[in-house]
C-alpha cells in the first residue's frame, strides 16, 4: 500500500490534520487494514518531504480516534475488525460493528494528558483552595429549603430559570450590556454558549475569524462545524486590526474575540481599538461573539468598554466560572432578539435547559452578596500571583518573551528562536513542571514556538518554583540545541 | 414577486417545511423585502395547489424564524431592516444588523404554546406531587455536607462524575447491559445524549430511521443535522418490521428506536421482534440508538429484555428524568468504546462536562435507596392512572382507536377518519383541555388524523374529566363534519 497523499500547504488546515484525513480515508476505505503496519514516522516524513513532528501528530490523531494503535518498539497498525457480514445473514452475532466507518472523523488530537505530581500550569481555572465553600454551602441549604424546591425539580423552560434571567439582565442593564432589543438565554457555562451560537450563526464553508492562537475548546468546535477559520495574529494589543480587515474582506461573517486577558495568550484590547473592530464588524455587515468571561478578573479594578457598549449588534457571552465555580455549568448570552430566539430553539435539542439547582443555587450565591465578596478575594489573591509572575519570568526566563496581563488567567511564552514546545515538554514534566504547548492553539499559524501558562490555580510560591524549573529546562534545550548547531551529523535530526 | 416554488409531494421532506425553506431563501437573497406583504394563505394554496393548512405552517414557520410577522386582519408581511451599510463605512451605527441572512434556518414550527388553565395532556414529564422532595433534600444535604465538596466545585471530567460512572456501570453489567467492551459518557439528560450521538455517528445525507411518529426534540435533532430521516409506521407491536427492512435496504446507517412506552405512541416491541430488529441491524452493518428511558416504568414491574442484551453493539441511552425529577439534568450512553470515545470528546466541545453537583445529588440519592423507594411509589400511582385512561378511553371516544400501554408517560389516539388534530385542537382548548397534535410528531408519513395524550402528570380524576371532554369535543366535530358533509356550501372549506 503506497501512502501518497496530496497536501496543500497553503491550506488553513495542517498539514498534519490533512495527512491524518487521508490515512482516516485509506482506512474506511480498506485500503489500509486492520493490522497492517503503517510506516516508521521517520520513513514517511522522508518520503513526503515533511518534519516528522506532523507526521508524529497524525499519528497521534489517528490513534485517538481508536483508528491506529501504537506499539513500542513495534511501530503503528490500523485497528479495527473486518466488515459486517453481507446482508441475508439473521443471527446476532457479538462480532463489533465497523465504528470507523460509522464514526464522523475526530478533530485533532487532544492535548496529551497533563503529567500529575508535577506544578501544573495546564488547565485555566480558578484555585479551588479559595472556593468559600462554606457560603456557597449556606446558599444551596437557603435554595433546598424553600417552598419551590418541588419546581425546581420539575422541568423547566429552554430560556433558563427566570429569575436568574432577569437578575442577569437588570445587572446588565445597568453595566450597560443589554439594550431594549436584547434577551438572555441560560447555557452550561460558556462553553455551551459558542457551542449553540456556532449552530446558530455557521455553516459548513463559512469563514469564521478569530484569534491566533486561541484555546482548543472554541477552534475545534467551529472546525467540526466545517467551518473555514480565519486566525488573526495577537499583538501587545490584542487581536491584529488590519488582519482582521483583511479576514472581513475575503468574507469572514462571523468574529469570534475575548478582548480582555484572552485565552491563551492574556492578552488585552484597548478601548479605541475595541470600537473600531465593532465599526468594521458592521461594515462588513459580520456578527461579532465577545467572549467576556475574563473581564472581570482585572486586577486593577478597571473595565475596559465591552464592544457590546459600541454595538449593540454583538452578542455577549458572560459565565459565572471564572470567578465562582467551574464545577457548577452555568453561563450566559445576551443578544438580539432574534438570535436569542433562535439559540434558544438550539438549547431545547441540545439538552432542554440548564440544570435548574445549578441556576437556583448561583443566583443565591449572587444575590446575597456573597458572590461579590468572594470576587474581591480573588482579585486579592491574583495580585499575588501576578507579582510572583512578573517577578520570576524577569529573572529566569532570558531569550523569552512575554508580556505580564492585568488579570485573568493564562500568560504567553514564545520560547528562544528554534526551541520546540512539544519537544521541551517531556524535559519539563521530567524536571517537575507541566504546561500546554502552542500546538493545540493554532488556527492558521504555526505556534510550536510558544506554550501556555494558567496560573490562576496555582500558589505564588508554586509559579515561582515553576518559572524557576522552566527557565532551567529551556536555558538546557538551547544549550543542547547550540551544540547540536555546531555538529552536523546531529543537525539533520 | 411571484412565488413559485417547486415542491416535492414525494419527498422525506413535509410540503410545508419545503415551502418555508423556498421562502426563507427569497428573503434571503432579497426578492422579498422588509415590509413586504405575503399572499393570504388562502389566495397562495390556489395558486399553488395546496391544503391551506400547509402554506399556514410554512407562515408559522418563518414567523417562528422572525422572518414574517402576521397581524391579524392585514396580513403577512416580511420583517428585518435593510442591508448592512457598504465597506467603508467606519463607525459603528445602532441600526441592526441582517440577523435572518445570518442566523441558520430553523427546523419546523414549535409546537404551539400550550393552553393554560385547562387539564393540560401536553407534556411528557413525571407529576410533580410526587416528588420525594424531602428525601431529595436529605440527600443533597448529606453531598453538601462532605469533605470533598470542593473538589464537585472544581472543574471536572468530561466523562462524569467518577463515583456516578461506576454505579451505573455496575447497575447495567449486573442487568446484562454492559459488557467488557462497553463504556459509560454522563450527560444533561438524554436529550443531549441524542445530541452527541448525532454528531458522532450521522453527517448530512446520511440516512437515519426512527418510529413515526416521534416526539419532536428527537426528530427535529437529526433534521438540523441535514440527515435524510426514514420515519418507520407503528403498529400494536411497535415499529413495523417490513419498513424497517426496507430502511436498511435503501442504506439507513443508524436506526435510532426506543423499544418501551414509545414517545408519543406508547407502544412497546415484544421480545422476539427486539432479537429480530438486532439481526436486521447487524446485518445491514447498521448501529443501533436504544432510548431506554421508560422501561421502568412498567406497571405490571415486568421488564423486556433491552435491544443491548441481543447485540452488544447497541448504543443504549439511560436517565433519571422519568422516574426522577426532569429538572436535575443527568443522563448517561453505555456503549462500545469506540462510540464512547468519540462521544466524550464532542461532550467536552458542547459544554464540557454535566454539572457536578446534579450527578453527585443523583447518585447519592440512588445508592441511598431512595431512588427505588420513590420508584415503587410512582408505579403504583401509575397503575391508577391507566386504569382511569382505560376506563374512559372506553367509555368517551367511540369511533377513536388507542391502545393502552402498559407503562410509561404517553398514548396515541386516532380520531376518527376525516377529523384533523390542529383544527380539533382549538374547541378542545376552549373545552378545557390540551394536547399536542399529532403533526408534530410526523417523520415521513402525515399524523394529522392523530394525536398525543401525556397522562404521567395527571391524577386518575383529571385523566378522566379530561377525556371525557376530549369525547365530547370530538362528537361534536364528527357532528358538524357530518353536517358539513350534507352541505356543498360548506364542503368547500
Amino acid at each position: 500500500m503506497e501512502i501518497r497523499p496530496t497536501l496543500d500547504p497553503g491550506s488553513e488546515v495542517p498539514l498534519y490534520r490533512q495527512l491524518g484525513v487521508y490515512l482516516h480515508k485509506l482506512i474506511e476505505n480498506g485500503e489500509l487494514r486492520p493490522g497492517d503496519r503503517l510506516p516508521p514516522t521517520r520513513e514517511l516524513a522522508g518520503q513526503l518531504g515533511l518534519n516528522r513532528t506532523t507526521v508524529s501528530a497524525a499519528y497521534e490523531l489517528l490513534e485517538t480516534q481508536g483508528l491506529i494503535k501504537g506499539e513500542v518498539g513495534r511501530g503503528s497498525y490500523v485497528c479495527g475488525t473486518k466488515r459486517a457480514p453481507a446482508a441475508g445473514t439473521t443471527r446476532a452475532t457479538p462480532e463489533s460493528l465497523n465504528w470507523a466507518r460509522l464514526l464522523t472523523p475526530s478533530i485533532g488530537p487532544a492535548a496529551a494528558t497533563p503529567a500529575s505530581d508535577v506544578i501544573s500550569f495546564t488547565n485555566s481555572r480558578p484555585a479551588a483552595n479559595l472556593f468559600p465553600v462554606d457560603e456557597f454551602r449556606a446558599s444551596c441549604l437557603e435554595v433546598l429549603g424553600r417552598e419551590d424546591l418541588k419546581a425546581l425539580l420539575q422541568l423547566g423552560s429552554p430560556g433558563g430559570y427566570e429569575p436568574l434571567r432577569r437578575y442577569l439582565m437588570e445587572r446588565a442593564a445597568a453595566q450597560g450590556l443589554a439594550g431594549p432589543d436584547d434577551e438572555i438565554l441560560i447555557t452550561n457555562g460558556c462553553q455551551q454558549a459558542l457551542d449553540l451560537l456556532r449552530r446558530a450563526l455557521v455553516k459548513a464553508g463559512d469563514r469564521v475569524a478569530m484569534e491566533d492562537p486561541v484555546y482548543p475548546g472554541q477552534k475545534n468546535l467551529f472546525l467540526e462545524a466545517g467551518a473555514e477559520l480565519t486566525g488573526i495574529a495577537i499583538g501587545e494589543d490584542g487581536i491584529d486590526l488590519a488582519g482582521l480587515r483583511r479576514a472581513f474582506d475575503r468574507g469572514a461573517r462571523l468574529l469570534v474575540v475575548t478582548p480582555s486577558f484572552q485565552n491563551p495568550t492574556g492578552a488585552t484590547i484597548p478601548a479605541a481599538h475595541r470600537e473600531t473592530i465593532c465599526a468594521m464588524a458592521r461594515a462588513a455587515g459580520a456578527a461579532i461573539v465577545e467572549n467576556d468571561v475574563y473581564s472581570e478578573l482585572a486586577c486593577d479594578g478597571t473595565l475596559l468598554p465591552r464592544l457590546k457598549q459600541f454595538d449593540p449588534n454583538v452578542i455577549l457571552l458572560g459565565s459565572f466560572s471564572k470567578i465562582a465555580f467551574p464545577g457548577v455549568r452555568v453561563g450566559w448570552i445576551i443578544a438580539p432578539r432574534a438570535v436569542i430566539a433562535r439559540a434558544t430553539e438550539l438549547k431545547q435539542l441540545a439538552d432542554l435547559h440548564t440544570d435548574h439547582l445549578a441556576q437556583a443555587f448561583l443566583l443565591h450565591f449572587a444575590r446575597s452578596g456573597r458572590l461579590a465578596a468572594h470576587e474581591a478575594h480573588v482579585l486579592e489573591a491574583a495580585r499575588g500571583k501576578l507579582r510572583a509572575l512578573d517577578e520570576s519570568c524577569r529573572r529566569h526566563l532570558a531569550g523569552c518573551a512575554w508580556q505580564i496581563p492585568g488579570g485573568g488567567m493564562n500568560i504567553w511564552i514564545t520560547l528562544p528562536a528554534g526551541l520546540d514546545a512539544v519537544s521541551l515538554r517531556g524535559l519539563a514534566q521530567q524536571a517537575g513542571i507541566d504546561y500546554l504547548p502552542g500546538r493545540y492553539f493554532a488556527v492558521s499559524h504555526p505556534q510550536d514556538g510558544g506554550l501556555r501558562l494558567s496560573f490562576a490555580g496555582l500558589e505564588p510560591h508554586e509559579i515561582r518554583e515553576g518559572i524557576a524549573i522552566l527557565g532551567a529546562v529551556i536555558q538546557r534545550a538551547n544549550g543542547l540545541r547550540g551544540a547540536a548547531a555546531q555538529s552536523p551529523a546531529l543537525a539533520l535530526v
